[in-house]
């Protein structure tokens, strides 16, 4: 039986400074231990989990940001007879299991950090023979169908063939707390799990339009596993607004045409308001420009403006194909999909060259800071 | 010799309504005339090029915004005797410059629109034999190496095998003019293409920061000429801000740890002064987050919070990785990467927590608005 191992690889992180890296690594490391129960190390900027249920540990590092790659990998002594048993042993459950054959090329790729009495290149031939001696297959060190890593640091020997690519990013909670507007639709849930990638922690912000939409919550908490399943330690809030009150007023009181940009002018003063008391510092949103109507840069002006946080759009230069393929690749796209009612309070000509003044004018003549206020008093804590 | 057009496929604006899929059509057709100097059919749905030189717009084709895919295509009359003729003409040059072969599995792909006495079932398996009957090939229409593409358009067919990916994105022009922080750096040229990809028009500003960096223009007017190249008829403006005395003063006045961040929000306050006088609605930066030192969201708050213009950062979200290949793709990260001084104002520790009523009290302390008024009525068009 081998002691396994999962070496695990961050990158942005390995680029900053020295205070900045330790306090990145630190958190990588909670977050991980957030998710796997085992033990871990952290030496000469690896992270070395001893893990318990290899195939959990698999599935959970892929879905942690701040991991560029991982392998599970085999681990014995530094030393000939110790690294040739292991192969022996390791070689030949690959070949068991039929990922590798005397048909297939292979190369060893040897590394070595510390001091030894021998050099990596010989270290590799050495290697190189004891695989041959199993399978008899041919080396090719260009093009090899199949790639042996033999790691070498100080007195520990890893040995694996697996790169598993990570999502990358920034480990959650080192970027600080951002509020997101998330409907159940395909865009905003991309744009909080990008911002997540990045190191936010994230509250969620849900705005119920019942009566103008069923009011279900079904598929926004549907969403929000999922995005959770991102958060690693980094605690994902979901909150929900009622809104239907706020947009009744706009409809009743306000050109239809401008119900729209009315109501994302209100999402995002309410999601300033929210953002206060979280502590957060900028607010999310899913806009991809020139998507729809309301995406407009006449639009995305006048509803900022009566904002003062910062606006992160991560969509906003991304087609919507695009934002398909990701939302495909996190599981949130065929969550979006799922059937659910259309709001009603959309206009059959919804304005898309918003007039600034108008905009403010007519959010004061219908009184609209008074019902943000009170959206925000009646703010639910769903997550 | 074959009569050859090629057929032009957009995507995104097939979904909007039908006055705004005009407007869009248009603008697409004018920005590919401006670069390909042929006659251009728009017929339901798809563009056709008949075109004189089909390398240059292939090449061409390639970089314009709005644009999912393209084929180069043979025409000719709808009936069986031209299509068979053609097809044996066609196929006789694929086999001769060696892209088909007996050895390779193809499928006929049939489309039909109008009224014809035959189906595309029909069609497909005739062309089938018309084929098999040259090289004797074997039809698998799951996984076929080869693939020949026959669209019959009422009296007219259409026969390709490429199909050749395009950017996608929306056509140059279509929604409005914005401002771009642009540096020598990678990030931001990639900012500005992607937002150019989503139909904007844009105006560079380039700050240049003379005495602390070289002052040499040669890197920008590289990225502008290669920026340019997919710009296709939104005329792509490149501008100039004498910074360096700004910065001096934040050196000479202000605490040393403050100098990017004041730097920063400058930046954004004499972008707005520009948009304005350019006619546009936003600015755009290559804010990634988390990168670098001054992209921390307390820094991003306090940078842009004097600006009531949005500011788009496209890179938000994305890894630096991710930044470089759209880079490598567009041809900027080579000229981004080419050796250059960098800027000796940046303090050797600065800000990443920005306190906001500090730099506000700072920004008025070093009568920072009559620098970015001086430096706005200096800027210089450098293309």
């Amino acid at each position: 039986m081998l002691e396994k191992v999962i070496i695990v690889r961050y990158g942005e992180i390995g680029i900053k400074s020295p205070k900045v890296r330790g306090r990145f690594e630190r958190k990588l490391i909670d977050n991980i231990k957030n998710v796997i129960n085992d033990e871990i190390d952290l030496k000469q900027g690896r992270i070395y989990i001893h893990t318990h249920d290899l195939d959990w540990a698999i599935e959970s590092l892929a879905n942690i940001p701040g991991i560029v790659s991982f392998s599970p990998a085999a681990v014995t002594k530094t030393n000939h007879d110790s690294i040739k048993e292991l192969i022996e042993v390791y070689i030949g459950e690959l070949v068991h299991e039929g990922t590798f054959s005397s048909q297939d090329s292979f190369a060893i790729r040897c590394r070595r950090v510390g001091e030894h009495d021998f050099s990596s290149q010989e270290m590799a031939a050495y290697c190189g023979s004891v695989v041959y001696g199993i399978t008899q297959s041919k080396v090719d060190l260009s093009h090899p169908d199949f790639e042996l890593y033999v790691e070498i640091r100080g007195n520990k020997t890893y040995v694996f063939h697996q790169k598993i690519a990570g999502l990358g990013g920034l480990p959650v909670g080192t970027q600080g707390r951002v509020v997101s507007l998330v409907s159940s639709g395909i865009d905003s849930p991309v744009a909080t799990f990008l911002m997540m990638k990045r190191g936010c922690s994230v509250t969620m912000v849900n705005f119920n339009n019942h009566p103008y939409t069923s009011g279900s919550n079904e598929k926004i908490l549907k969403i929000y596993n999922k995005l959770n399943e991102y958060s690693a330690g980094g605690k994902l809030r979901l909150y929900q607004v009622d809104y239907g009150e706020y947009l009744h007023k706009c409809i009743d009181e306000a050109p239809e045409r401008m119900t729209c940009v009315l109501c994302k002018s209100g999402m995002y003063q309410i999601a300033e308001k929210i953002a206060d008391k979280e502590n957060a510092l900028a607010i999310i949103d899913g806009s991809s420009l020139g998507q729809v109507a309301s995406q407009t840069l006449p639009n995305v002006l006048a509803t900022r403006y009566s904002t003062s946080m910062p606006v992160l759009s991560p969509l906003i230069g991304l087609d919507k194909v695009e934002i398909e393929n990701i939302a495909k690749k996190i599981g949130t796209y065929e969550l979006s999909i799922l059937p659910d009612s259309d709001c009603s309070a959309v206009p059959r000509h919804p304005e898309t060259n918003a007039d600034l003044p108008l905009v403010l004018e007519t959010l004061e003549k219908i009184n609209a800071e008074q019902e943000f206020e009170k959206a925000v008093s009646s703010v639910k804590l769903l997550k």
